[in-house]
């Protein structure tokens, strides 16, 4: 490994072969992500995805929960969070930007009437607001650049920001 | 509590308790919920929410991870899996069906290309698709009906089916 590729510790051939390997055979690209949730009494569940470990849930005292672990919409900010950190890492590494320190901070406002069922609407996020602060020395513009490759790109992104086709079907 | 309130271990008080406060003050329904996500090398990030646990995040060896975590995709349908897994046990309660157990299973199809920058457009979710496994001896009748308010009223499966306002801003 060069040092080029080892730039932010992202493994830069790994990402290029699979993008190589889509070039040559565009169904590669399709990928199904899944994961299993079990009702856990309560308000409190596990996630499990693939062979990690479950992953719990559960809700705040005020929410009628045991505020055993984070909930639900905190968890999809969390994901977007996630999502535009490697994002930031991939373009950071192809482009020749070091990260020195990434932290990016997330909020969303949400109105409990339609959870609670106290009117019909909207239940989900009314907004989502992200603040990306990015340790660098390389130039504001180069990381301008770097920040609207990410936001143009972040699947998580894309999917909380455009309605996604969702069917819920009862077993 | 009465048994009642015991049904699925789900503290109805708690809930109709909000839902009161709501009633009599609209603006107590307006709750801000927040994430911190930093960067931790590679593909690597962990997730801070409130005083629990840091979650860690990464993504598997084809997309140039080192396959410590959930990837970001894999979390946000997670999310959905335990957020109505939530509505189900508040739902049940309220209408007095026993949850015996209560299992969702969940997948989402997404296209590569974008997300690689091989060419612009939708990098995140084409589809979600859940199934939900509730075992109980309440009539289908009640079960459909606990259906259909669970999925009309799923912050997270409302964020997700619809647009939400999105800034991403560089600090």
């Amino acid at each position: 490994m060069t040092t080029t590729n080892a730039l932010n510790e992202v493994d830069l051939e790994a990402v290029g072969g699979l993008a190589q390997a889509i070039v040559e055979s565009p169904i590669t690209a399709a990928t199904t992500w899944k994961a299993t949730v079990e009702w856990d009494g309560g308000f409190r569940s596990v996630a499990r995805i693939r062979d990690f470990a479950p992953i719990p849930s559960d809700e705040p005292p005020a929410l009628g929960g045991t505020d055993t672990a984070p909930n639900p919409v905190e968890q999809v900010i969390a994901a977007l969070g996630n999502c535009l950190a490697v994002g930031y890492a991939a373009g950071a590494s192809a482009a020749g930007i070091e990260i020195k320190d990434l932290r990016i901070d997330l909020e969303g406002d949400l109105d409990l009437h339609a959870f609670l069922g106290l009117r019909d609407g909207h239940a989900g996020y009314d907004d989502l607001r992200v603040s990306v602060h990015l340790d660098t020395d390389a130039d504001r513009a180069a990381v301008e650049a770097l920040h609207a490759k990410v936001v143009g790109t972040s699947p998580v992104g894309h999917t909380l920001s455009r309605a996604i086709p969702l069917s819920i079907d009862l077993a």
